[in-house]
């Protein structure tokens, strides 16, 4: 930003993890507000945060991190959605643009929007960035560069609050898309949670075999196995609220699978060879799309 | 090698595909074959191979590759094994060491075994090393450095050809594990087969998609799906022979998996949260076992 007027004047971050921090990182480096409040669930959280030096100030009180803000990003995971709202509402200035970046957004805007008050505006996004690791110390303002950012602004949202949020999101390097966000969901059900879910449960698997073949199967996890621990190490907190606030459409994805899941048993059962060629030939297809489409 | 006397005369690798020619590349690099033949099983294919000067000749002709040859390499997908053991067989020489590089064991040397002229050296072996790219075109000799290389010599197997395939694999960076063929199919199962079934499962379920998501899958993939993709874009014709010769164990471990997913599934329905944190935090641990046998 090259303007001597900042994009916010204050913004507050509501749960400073990787991607809150994230975030104040790319908020400072661009000079996007005057002031960042980093609001931290607990003190060792707020005294790690503090030592980063990345916010200007510290609190444990989410009212008090957004009071006087006219940006605040809640970052927090969505199962502590209607709390922080709650604790926010009678606090937020009139004005102020609220956002987020959770990976459902249905449920964000069920518990958000009939709390937040009369003039506050609502812009509900979801940075699709992310690593395995967790915290504020694990965060990077490169984090957000070269990846797509979906925003699901409600039917009749302020254009002005909508057009600030967009900015936020391109300063840090993203590709911005709108959507709906009961499509959100659907979308996001496939490529993200249902993935996570089979990473979870293969892990798991793995983790119920006599000691023995356990310590082997670690030892010899770059077959394939070791891709999945990686996804399947990802913060417990934040996916046990994803998978409980996008149950309809995670459910409807994991019957998709189960279904292929069981046929493609059957195939190697019954020793099916031109089956299975063609899924897999079908399957490679789909790499070479995603590679295509660069975002391999 | 700084020996004058190479560890072989002359090596046969028949099918010079990734693996391959990656060996072709080490045994070159260092110097462990007098010379070095490559098989294909198509003039395209040996066209391709002479291009890449990797070998000293190519031959469409299995029997003529290893006459002559103290070591044999097989490196085709494992469907192949039982006509390459019959073509190669009567032109072995005595005291030939034959040697291999397929996903699965016991099916190999079930394969094999019986087909080898007397006086002949089977020593079984499985480089835990690959990427999702096929042909001699992608090796490369630094495919193996630092990763496992299990072999599975059967009873009796002879100590100096053993030795001799360990020095092969010590030279192309690999750690060596001796292992039985039906303890190494029980692990591979889980490491490396049943990853790539669920994968190629998940990106089949993402093609069945309507066409609008589908595409949305494809943009967004950044969220988990992309990885699933890189090990479905994996060799069509490897991976439907391994699963076809590593049956039992891979049905089992997908029943497994398919009982684990069920109760996953239930979770979700019936909103147990403390039962899907509790095991997203187990899950968490299995990765950090793996960071720490530095296999991430």
């Amino acid at each position: 930003m090259s303007e001597s007027t900042p994009l916010f004047q204050r913004a507050a971050i509501i749960g400073v993890g990787l991607i809150g921090s994230s975030l104040a990182r790319v908020i400072r480096r661009d000079g996007l507000a005057g002031e960042v409040v980093g609001c931290m669930a607990d003190a060792e959280g707020a005294a790690k945060l503090l030592s980063l030096d990345i916010v200007d100030r510290v609190t444990l009180d989410p009212a008090e991190a957004v009071a006087g803000a006219d940006l605040v990003i809640i970052a927090t995971p969505i199962g502590a959605y209607p709390a922080v709202a709650a604790a926010i509402a009678p606090a937020l200035a009139k004005g102020a643009i609220v956002t987020d970046v959770g990976s459902v957004k249905q449920a964000v805007i069920r518990d958000l929007r009939p709390v937040l008050p009369e003039g506050v505006h609502l812009v509900p996004g979801h940075p699709i960035a992310g690593t395995e690791h967790s915290g504020p110390e694990s965060g990077s303002a490169g984090l957000f560069d070269g990846r797509w950012c979906i925003l699901t602004p409600p039917p009749g949202t302020d254009e002005d609050a909508l057009a600030k949020i967009r900015r936020l999101w391109e300063s840090a390097g993203s590709k911005v898309e709108i959507m709906d966000a009961e499509h959100h969901d659907k979308v996001l059900a496939m490529t993200s949670h249902l993935p996570h879910l089979i990473a979870y449960t293969i892990v798991g698997t793995a983790t119920d075999l006599e000691e023995s073949l356990q310590s082997e199967v670690i030892k010899f996890s770059a077959g394939g196995f070791r891709d999945f621990t990686r996804i399947a190490g990802s913060n417990p907190v934040m996916w046990r609220d994803i998978f409980l606030n996008n149950r309809e459409a995670v459910l409807e994805m994991v019957q998709r699978f189960s279904e292929d899941l069981n046929a493609l048993q059957r195939f190697i059962r019954w020793g099916e060879a031109d089956k299975l060629e063609e899924l897999f030939t079908r399957t490679r297809e789909i790499r070479r799309s995603v590679i295509e489409a660069k975002q391999a």
